[in-house]
């Protein structure tokens, strides 16, 4: 944040909601290892929040069961706030995963906490769901959560998968069961998105 | 886009999905005149949609009537994929307004028309809708479109007001009753925020 001081309505509901917009605007600045799309510069999580809620909205009807598509859209805006506190944990970093959970229940506890308490349950609540990966709703936006880097690494002629030097197998490995659970159509797509990178030269066999 | 070509699902309407969600990755480059509020850098217009998406999930309550939180969510998502290319009007930018409408049109027509053609349809249905600021979920949105400038300049200590040396009746009068409109009680708050800039020197009384 700023160094400028809030400027807080006299309202404390309104105050703490106005806390959390300028608290959030953090998230700006936690830069993911994978690139956009033009392969300019990393993705940065705001921008990488704003386009899963776009996968969403545009692929909704490739879930495998009925989802409520708002729902899902609200959960993958919020799914990273936590890396406000918690950083972004690299997808095969075997070593932040250790303490992951910790760190983001705390920051989950804090930046959901700077809202009205109904308010910032509601969300954490929200969080929790995506987190558990046990309703549809969840099940469709972590396939998605999971869609989306690969088709910015293979669109970036391999991004993270080359500079991480990773094999196919490994990635089969790693995003495989939860594409498939959420969507068969996007994980049969990633299959051969996989297969054609590895023809490229993009990613190790 | 980078300079991959796609390699699209053999389905040709899942292929024409994937080739939007490509194609808006570009938003991620369609760089803002505010600042972020650490002041870093320009906001760029993928993380301007994301925040304001979640300005309307936070503030729906104060929308000046009932709204269908979701749409608004929507709409503010999609609100300026456009800029693709139209590029972001600076909006105290008289010149450039002069046929921004039309550059908008155009990019409309292109962006949407990626889609199939019902799915694209809705979303610029969504968009126009947006931009007529008629209903009371596009004016929420609208109002919330102009009330989070307001709120990144007086947290970067002026930004655009004191770059384009702007007077605070200029504000009043270019956000002044879109925001009211939308949402009186955020027009309360961003009156006392600007009464209060101009006391600390960000804004020229």
């Amino acid at each position: 944040m700023s160094g400028v001081p809030l400027f807080p309505p006299t309202d404390p509901r309104l105050a703490a909601q106005i806390g959390f917009v300028m608290e959030i605007d953090r998230l700006k600045g936690v830069v993911r290892r994978n690139l956009i799309a033009d392969a300019s510069r990393r993705e940065n999580t705001a921008e990488h929040s704003w386009h899963l809620a776009m996968v969403a909205v545009t692929l909704s009807e490739h879930a495998s069961t009925d989802v409520d598509v708002a729902r899902v859209t609200r959960m993958l805006l919020i799914h990273d706030l936590v890396e406000i506190d918690a950083g972004d944990t690299f997808y095969y970093d075997s070593v932040a995963e250790v303490d992951q959970g910790e760190r983001e229940q705390k920051g989950a506890e804090r930046i959901f906490g700077l809202l009205p308490i109904e308010q910032g349950g509601e969300l954490r609540a929200l969080w929790e769901e995506f987190e558990a990966r046990e309703t549809p709703d969840a099940r469709f936006a972590k396939a998605v959560d999971r869609f989306h880097p690969c088709l910015l690494n293979f669109h970036t002629e391999g991004g993270t998968w080359r500079e991480y030097d990773l094999t196919l197998s490994e990635v089969l490995a790693k995003q495989g069961s939860t594409i498939e659970d959420g969507s068969p159509t996007l994980w049969a797509y990633t299959k051969e998105l996989l297969a054609e990178a590895v023809e490229r030269g993009y990613l190790r066999p």
